[in-house]
Parts: structure tokens; C-alpha cells; sequence
């Protein structure tokens, strides 16, 4: 048996204990590990975590580091106490981690490990480059990479919902899971839970929670039930290990995941300042099309959204199809399929139904449109010429078919 | 005197009295008649159409005419069928005509009528090119030139109305008259209404209703009292002549007029095939901005407005300022000065006392922010760290400032 096939058990690989490693000593957060992994690889990255010197890290901090919050700003000026605070912390750590022991706790849970040696793990994780998490924690019966390879879209939205905006992510959860698609949200109150309530609901499909903290101990706690339910029959997700309380700069870091998680994101309902805009921000760098449900402007709890379809370009979200035009490969918008079709409220009734008796998709003679509905040939002739000349209809040769849409 | 002093008097000049001839034996959406008189102008057009030939005729008729109603299709394939009836219809109406009893019956009622010539006519108009009117029929006291000319807005939509689309329209319409705007509307039934009765409460700025019949029997009946504040207080527009009944061709024609006497549209609520879509295409046309209110997807009502935004690029519209943003000059959207604002919301309550002590608009030593709020040197440092971590903040050689937007 290869490490793959073991991958969180006695048989791990180096690289792959490195990475573990990497995850019990620094947050996901933490810029200068990211920077001397990116810099060295995990393997190397760790030796010099435990043995390097404040020089040998210090030539890897140069540069742009994604995100630091481990620092104050002193450090971060100084790159020689940048360096040495981070030896420090890491050293803190690695003097009482013991892998082993964290991966048997976790087994004995069921809770799982991935890494990118294992075939589980998401390709499209990579689209997070330099904050590609170390590893994730996962529990459930679901394959991740199976799960979101193909049919993923991440429905997120604020806590502090309204029936309305519930319903509708029910809703469009429950007919995305029909159609076979993995729901990823993130197991928080209001539009999360109400996504992966409608995913559950719809007993096809699949439904995802990323978590921002230890798998060990589900939060929040109101949600326990839920996110129980989620892990018999999904899959939890989370980077942080177990034991790892969620902060509110994990629930930040925890929104990358998210969006790399998924081939689009919705917003069902988000106030002017919710966490749901961040995760939509993370889409749109990883590009990913960004959908967002709109709402009466005297709801605060859509105000968001509408933000995001009016400054941020996010496409404007009301049905389930919508929903499929998000994913690679689908016609987010502007297709002006429906562009004349409001014309059709200003014909008179007898055109529309001389319009009405012209076949969708194949053409008539005209001079069976007037027989079809009881009308005269003149009357017909007219009507047909009333619609060609709103662009509704193409008469030829004396056959009528629907035009073109423009 | 010259005849721009008494344009619709017994002293119209020959130009002024073509036009206004061209209105009454021509419908507005007569292509031939347009085609005639964007080849020859208005006074040659009309002695062609008194003593022209046939041929005369056909010789204009060539090429692409912007709308044509008038004639059925096999009219429209046969050039000289064609000219042929468009002269028969015009000199059958020529034959009975009397401009000046018109004009005589029109200035008893307090109806004037402008041309280009006149210092009333909005410039604008001639955005339309070949489908500007012959002439328009005014009633009230507003000076259209200068309602028009400077902050207008159209604010149309469906009859089919809901509560919140009407109260969504007469708090814009009110908003926009009191910021001493104009509010362009087509008096119908629903949004239209609300918006005229919003900014007819607002007591400041004006609004200017564009009907699609003559101006001596006002339409539909059930504003008659809405239609006649709106013609004491400001003014009605038409392009028709009076005696002309509305038709749904002219409510067609007339949405152009709306859109070309407005330097903005808003569609408030619109269904799915509501007449008010094509007055936004027609403002897209004429290169006006388009804004849309969004609303409930569960309604019917908005779902116009909705495929307004999705699919053909109009502005999502939620408040005043966004309206202000519509007109030349503004940001209608995607400005993103608010892109980082939702971060906001994963603050800690303290690190947003530490960001509220920033002040807006300069900077602050940050030795004095801690004692501002009443906390240590050392927690204040920490704060503003992790605050310039998400781009909120600047601290540059002992100062902050709050950061610029990016």
C-alpha cells in the first residue's frame, strides 16, 4: 500500500506529515508561513521552522505576503522581529505537537485529513495559490474533489435573515441539489442553514458546510443538529484542526475556502455589511461568477446583494436557472433572449394570438395562420405585418416563422 | 415681431406651418412621411406630398425606415404600392386639414404647439434624428426647454402596480422634485401615476406628463384629476393633434418621447413584458442611462425590472442618490466605494471603537487614538495593525489616517 491509501494513518508521507504539521502550528492566517512554504514547500519550509536561523528566514518574508494578522505592526516594519516572532511561535508550537496523535484523535472520530497527495483533494483549491490551505479536515461520507469537481455553487448570506431571503435559498438550494449539484455554504445561522436545509430537503444531490473551527466541536451550537446531519450524510469541511476554536479572523480566512470550494457563488441576502460580500470578493478574485438575489430595497437584509449586483458586478439572481447560468460554461447574462418580448404586452389581443398560432421552432404558411384561428386571410396578412414590423416575426415566400431573437 | 413670437398665431411661418400640417395627416409612426422628410425637410416634403408623383415619392423611400405601421406587408415589398398609398393618405387628409382651425381651437383650449423653432423645443429631441415629432402639443405653464433641459428623469412603469413599487415611486419622484428635478412620466395607471403624485407632493421641482393621445380629451379617465394638477402646476406633452384618440401603436411611439425628453430612466416596476421595457430601450437607444428598481423575486411585478439589470445593463436603483448618479456626469454604479466596508462586520466591537476614533477625512497621531477611546497604547497599536491588515486604515510615521478606497 502506497501513502495515498493511508494518508492520515501511521503511513504518511513526509510531505504530507509536514503539511499536517504546518496546520497544528500556524493559522491559516499566518503571512509568514505562507510566504517560506511558498518560498521552500512544506518539507523544507518546516525544517527551517525548526532549525533555520532569523537570517535563513528572513530572506523568505521579502515581498507581498497574502495575509498577516499573527504580527503587530511593529514586527511587520521590521523584518528581523517579523522573523524572529515567528520562529518563536512556530517553535512554541512544534515543542508540544505531536502529529501522531492528533491524526489518531482524529480517526477515532472519523474525522479525516487531506492533503493535496491525496485524491480527494480539490484541484481547484490550487486557484488559491499562496493561501492554498495546508491540508483540510474533513468528516462525512462525501469525496470532496467528487463532490465539487463538477457541479459546485457556494449559497451564503447573512445571519440576520428574513423569510424571504430563507425561502428563497431553500428554494434554490433544493433545486440545485436536484439537479445533482453539491450546495457549499458555511453551516452559519440564517441563509447558510437555510441553504443547506433546502439541499438536505431535496434527497438528491449534496450539501457541503466549511467550518471555521475544530471539527471536533460543530458551532454554532444552535446549528449542532444540522451540521450533524450534514456529516451523516456530506461532508463538514474545515482547514483548522481539531481543538481550534472559530475566531472571527478564521471566519474570514474560512471564506476563501468557500469560494475556491465552488464553481460560483450566490448571495442570497446580505445587510450592507455582511461577512457574505467577503466570500463573494473571494470569488471574484478567483474567478468565479458571483450571483446575488435581489430583494425590496426597504429590506436591509438585501442590501447587500444589491450592492453587489450595482457596484461589484455580480449578476442578478432570480431563479433556478439563473443559478446553472453561473458555472463554467453557462451564459451568466446579457443574452437578450427576452429582448423584445415586452412589446408583446402592447398588441392587441388578436395579434397576440395570430403571434401565438405562429409555431416556435418551424415555420407556417401564412395561409393557414388565418383558417388556424378562425380569422380572415386580410386580417391575418395585417397582423403578420404588425409583428414583422416589431422584429417578432420573418415572413418569406408566403411562410411565417418566430424571428430570430436579436 | 418675428413668427418665434407667435409660433402657433395667425403668424406661423411656413416652416413652423409643414410641421404642424405633417401632424396632422401623418401618424407619428408614418415611415414614408419620416423617410420624405429627412430627404427634403418638412416644407418640400409636404409639396411633394400635395403635388408630387408616385415616383417623386419612390425615390425617398428607399432604404431603412425607423418604424412604418401604416402599411401591410405586401405594401411594404412593392416601393410603388407603397408610395402610392402613403400619398393617397396623405392627400385624403390634406383634402380636409385646416391648420389654422386647428391652431385657433388648440390656443382657445390654452394649448400651444412647438416646433423646433421655438425657444421651448428641447434640443434634445433631435436625438431621436429621423423619428423626431413634426411638432408637440403642450398644456400648462412649464417652459418644456427648460424642464427638461437640465435634471430630468423619467420615471415610468407598470399599470399593474404594486404598493411597494408605488411607494417606491412617489419617494424617488418626491426625492428627485425637491433636489429640483423634473419628473418625466406617461400618466398611465400605477408607477406612472405614483411617480407624477410624488413629485406633484414634493411642491418643488415639476413633473411633466407625455400622453399618447390630444390633449383635449386627457387619458385613461381615472387620472383625469392627477393630469389636470399636472397641467395647472407644469405641463402635458403630446405628439398627437387633438381629437387623436390613444392607440396602442402611438403608446408605443409616445415611450420614445418619454426617454428623449428625460436625461435618465428609471423603471420601477415593471413585468415581465410591461410597456415600460421599451421606454428603457428606447433611453438605451438615445444613449440615457437606465436605472431599475429591483424587488421581491416571488414578484411578478418586478420581474421586468430584474431582467432590466440581469440582462440589458441597467443600473440596480435603491435610493436618491443612485438616482442622481443616472444623469450625465454621475457614477451610475460599480464605483466600489464601499468595497472593503463589509469586513467591517467581522470586527471586533473594540477594533471598531479603535476605527470609528480614525477621522474621516485627515489624520490623527496615534498616541491620542487609545486616549480618545479610553484604552491602552498597546491595545490601540494591535488594533490599528490589524485594521491596516484589511486596508481600512494607513499609519505612516506615528499617524493614521483612514485609507483611501481602493
Amino acid at each position: 500500500m502506497t501513502s495515498l491509501d493511508h494518508p492520515t494513518g501511521p503511513a504518511a508521507s513526509t510531505i504530507e506529515t509536514a503539511r499536517i504539521t504546518w496546520s497544528l502550528i500556524a493559522e491559516p492566517t499566518d503571512g509568514a508561513a505562507l510566504a517560506v512554504r511558498a518560498a521552500l514547500g512544506s518539507e523544507d519550509a518546516l525544517d527551517l521552522a525548526r532549525h533555520g536561523t532569523v537570517e535563513d528566514l528572513m530572506r523568505h518574508l521579502k515581498g507581498k505576503v497574502p495575509i498577516d494578522d499573527s504580527d503587530p505592526a511593529p514586527a511587520r516594519k521590521d523584518p528581523r522581529l517579523r522573523a524572529e516572532r515567528a520562529l518563536a511561535r512556530w517553535r512554541q508550537r512544534l515543542a508540544t505537537v505531536r502529529v501522531e496523535e492528533v491524526l489518531d484523535h482524529a480517526a477515532a472520530r472519523g474525522i479525516r485529513v487531506l492533503t493535496p497527495e491525496h485524491p480527494q483533494w480539490p484541484r481547484q483549491l490550487e486557484d488559491l495559490e499562496a493561501t492554498t490551505p495546508h491540508c483540510l479536515w474533513v468528516h462525512g461520507p462525501g469525496d470532496l474533489a467528487e463532490l465539487v469537481g463538477s457541479r459546485s455553487v457556494a449559497m451564503v448570506g447573512s445571519r440576520a435573515s428574513t423569510p424571504y431571503g430563507e425561502d428563497t435559498a431553500s428554494s434554490l438550494a433544493a433545486s440545485f441539489a436536484r439537479s445533482g449539484g453539491t450546495v457549499v455554504s458555511g453551516g452559519a445561522y440564517g441563509i447558510d442553514a437555510a441553504a443547506h436545509r433546502g439541499a438536505l430537503a431535496a434527497e438528491q444531490g449534496a450539501t457541503i458546510a466549511v467550518l471555521a473551527g475544530g471539527l471536533d466541536s460543530l458551532y454554532p451550537r444552535g446549528n449542532t443538529r444540522l451540521l450533524e446531519a450534514i456529516r451523516e450524510r456530506h461532508l463538514l469541511v474545515t482547514e483548522a484542526p481539531l481543538g481550534t476554536a472559530p475566531t472571527r479572523w478564521r471566519f474570514l480566512a474560512r471564506n476563501r475556502l468557500i469560494a475556491a470550494l465552488s464553481q460560483a457563488v450566490v448571495v442570497v441576502e446580505a445587510s450592507w455589511r455582511s461577512g457574505a460580500l467577503s466570500t463573494a470578493r473571494h470569488a471574484n478574485g478567483l474567478s468565479r461568477h458571483v450571483g446575488a438575489v435581489p430583494g425590496p430595497i426597504t429590506s436591509a437584509a438585501s442590501a447587500g446583494c444589491h450592492r453587489l449586483i450595482r457596484d461589484e458586478g455580480a449578476v442578478l439572481v432570480t431563479e433556478h436557472s439563473e443559478v446553472l447560468d453561473l458555472l463554467p460554461g453557462g451564459e451568466p447574462s446579457g443574452d437578450g433572449r427576452y429582448a423584445r418580448q415586452d412589446e408583446l404586452d402592447l398588441l392587441s389581443s388578436s395579434d397576440r394570438r395570430v403571434l401565438d398560432a405562429v409555431p416556435p421552432r418551424s415555420s407556417a404558411a401564412v395561409a393557414t395562420i388565418g383558417q388556424e384561428i378562425g380569422i380572415g386571410q386580410d386580417e391575418a396578412r395585417s397582423a403578420l405585418a404588425r409583428l414583422e414590423l416589431l422584429g417578432l416575426v420573418e415572413v418569406r415566400e408566403g411562410r411565417v416563422r418566430r424571428a430570430r431573437p436579436r
